[in-house]
């Protein structure tokens, strides 16, 4: 199961100069798994991310939050436990990861940020972390390993690289990411970190951080939950070219929202029972936001779900849940709906020229496109998402067994 | 599959005198099978239904809406075909039912209500309707038979009685009810019909109606797709004593919510696959309304429900929704959860004294009550709902074909 895309090419993934990735073995929920990154970055580096809007937000993300406002000099990832749900004492145990961490690297554990994935409300052995430490740091891994040492129910790495032409020579941008199940981003996905050894001004890298998440991350849902531990960081080294003009600027936006959009699809393709890749357009709405509110609405139902795992052009599902979606004032007599190329419904009713094989055609695709026109302003919006198979219910149902 | 109660007795199904009910095979979808159902009501029988808010409200729907205002004389039901998606066509159909039945009782079409349920977005096949009306007029049938005239994926008939005390004497309420998937009523159910002898005003009626409805069928989930063709009916046919005294109407607006919350669970405890009856309570919140959100961000998690399925108490992913349901200000270091009796969390962290085996065995039961405690307010909400299974994917994907 799964649409992914050929597993990433070692040789095509790209060092960022000014970022050390080191991975170990600490045991923390299976033995014998790498489940342990250290990222370290060069003094300078600026760092800037969005982090989960889920209350119960981990306690690695309450401390990342904190400490990603100083200068960073190392990020610690952990697979196996999320850290969530753990109250006072989950605090402490990651601030403790992070101070072992800035014992070895000779900084402050303020200027280090935790990251944890796996299950929820179980006490994280921060004991077993602080002992792998030393192995991870002697460890000179690359972005694929990298990529593995994050993975849970993941059943590819998911890493990605592009190069980059600045006014001031080549930069290189590469990135990482996890996660299938418990995906609805809000902020980020569960984790994401994106690199580049481009020189960027950190506020600047800020607003760039929120611009990518909410073309990328934020454009993706596999069931609608949005985990307690999302994160995704961006990370220039500036060991490379500076980008200062404006169209470098947009050069370096543009590499890093194509790295992160990679990654992100990567992680519906690789969703948790996935057997289908599937875009959600609608367009012609009154605002991005009310487009967003119908494709959530298309793309969570698990009627519309179930549909897309059959190849079953049962359309009418996708004009029930746009019919729910909450849209203010929607008029159903003037939506039009389209699977990839077919028109299917034309003002709110089955499109008398529709053919069922035409429609089935396209859906027993792995990938297809679904389209919704609301006819009513000017508005569009995207997500990707994917089908809701048995082997969702089989893999969550026996996750921790 | 389903947690379904023991089928309805025949024998302690009520007739309600003023209503006549009259069931056919008109070959809708299947042959051979019971698909259409006609309620004969008495002269001056009250009726008041509330519909559903999906924009793509089905044919039937915006008619049946419109039509309640006048002195209705019938209602005619039909499963296998939801004429909706339909566009001005399907409204076309549905008053050819209405002519036809209304030409037979001599009353005008603007008198009968119609209702569907089925596939969406297909023609309704009006003529094999009509031709069948004939055949439903004559038959005299009882509530378990007009119960399975209106199922669809449902394994049961929905049906449920009981006798009333009265000032003036003894009544009668007897409702019957269908849906086992498209399952998240914003008003009503998919078809939920309840009648009663008792004489009642109209307009007291329809406020008792909507009251009914908002805590019976606005209290279940199943999928969280709230469906095209949502209708709760009440009829009383005032051929039996009068309710008028505040005592008498309290009496009445009781057991017809007794009646329709159980048809309402019936609903839950045949929804597709379902293997489970979870109650979810948020209890100490500062409205209703948050506390509603809260319950449905848990009924509606696809993780929550498989880790149900799974009887895995893996009770983080309870605690993730209620971080995401969206209740603005929430703390999360003030939740409790319980399972039954089990305090899982408390102040948003692991209790404890908490032994993950005591949640297991309530998970294990078929029937048990998950208890969000907000520690905000002084408000709360109910809700029943299922787990996610194997067979909810295998019934959806499995539908049409």
């Amino acid at each position: 199961m799964a649409v992914n895309l050929p597993p990433p090419d070692p040789a095509a993934l790209l060092p960022v100069p000014g970022v050390e990735l080191g991975v170990a073995m600490a045991g923390i929920r299976k033995a014998e798994r790498k489940d342990l990154l250290v990222m370290r970055l060069a003094p300078g580096t600026a760092v800037a991310g969005v982090f989960t809007r889920n209350r119960f937000c981990a306690a690695p993300v309450t401390i990342a939050r904190k400490h990603v406002r100083n200068a960073v000099r190392a990020l610690v990832v952990n697979t196996g436990n999320a850290n969530a749900g753990t109250g006072a004492d989950g605090v402490a145990r990651a601030m403790a990861v992070c101070e072992a961490l800035a014992g070895h690297l000779g900084c402050d554990a303020r200027q280090v940020l935790p990251f944890s994935t796996g299950v929820i409300m179980e006490p994280l052995p921060a004991d077993r972390i602080v002992a792998a430490l030393p192995r991870a740091l002697l460890s000179k891994d690359d972005w694929l390993s990298a990529a593995q040492a994050i993975m849970t129910t993941d059943t590819v790495p998911k890493a990605y690289s592009r190069r980059l032409r600045l006014s001031g020579g080549a930069a290189a941008v590469s990135g990482i990411a996890k996660g299938a199940g418990m995906i609805r981003p809000d902020m980020a996905t569960m984790l994401g970190f994106v690199a580049t050894d481009a020189r960027v001004a950190p506020a600047t890298l800020r607003r760039m951080a929120q611009r990518v998440a909410d073309r990328t991350f934020n454009c993706i849902t596999v069931d609608g939950d949005t985990s307690t531990n999302d994160a995704f960081m961006l990370l220039a080294s500036g060991q490379g070219p500076a980008a200062s003009s404006r169209r470098d600027l947009l050069r370096l936006e543009a590499a890093l929202t194509d790295v992160a959009r990679h990654l992100a699809q990567a992680i519906v393709r690789d969703a948790e029972g996935a057997t289908k890749f599937v875009t959600v357009e609608v367009a012609l709405g009154r605002s991005a936001e009310e487009c967003r509110r119908v494709a959530y609405a298309i793309a969570h139902s698990p009627l519309v779900k179930t549909a897309f795992f059959a190849s079953d052009p049962n359309l009418g599902r996708i004009l029930a849940a746009i019919g729910y979606s909450g849209v203010a004032g929607l008029d159903a007599g003037r939506v039009d709906l389209y699977i990839d190329g077919v028109r299917v419904a034309r003002g709110g009713a089955r499109d008398p020229h529709y053919r069922e094989e035409a429609a089935l055609a396209a859906m027993k695709k792995p990938e297809f496109t679904v389209r919704a026109v609301l006819n009513r302003g000017k508005a569009e919006a995207v997500l990707w998402t994917c089908d809701l198979s048995f082997d969702y219910v089989k893999i969550n149902a026996e996750y921790r067994t």
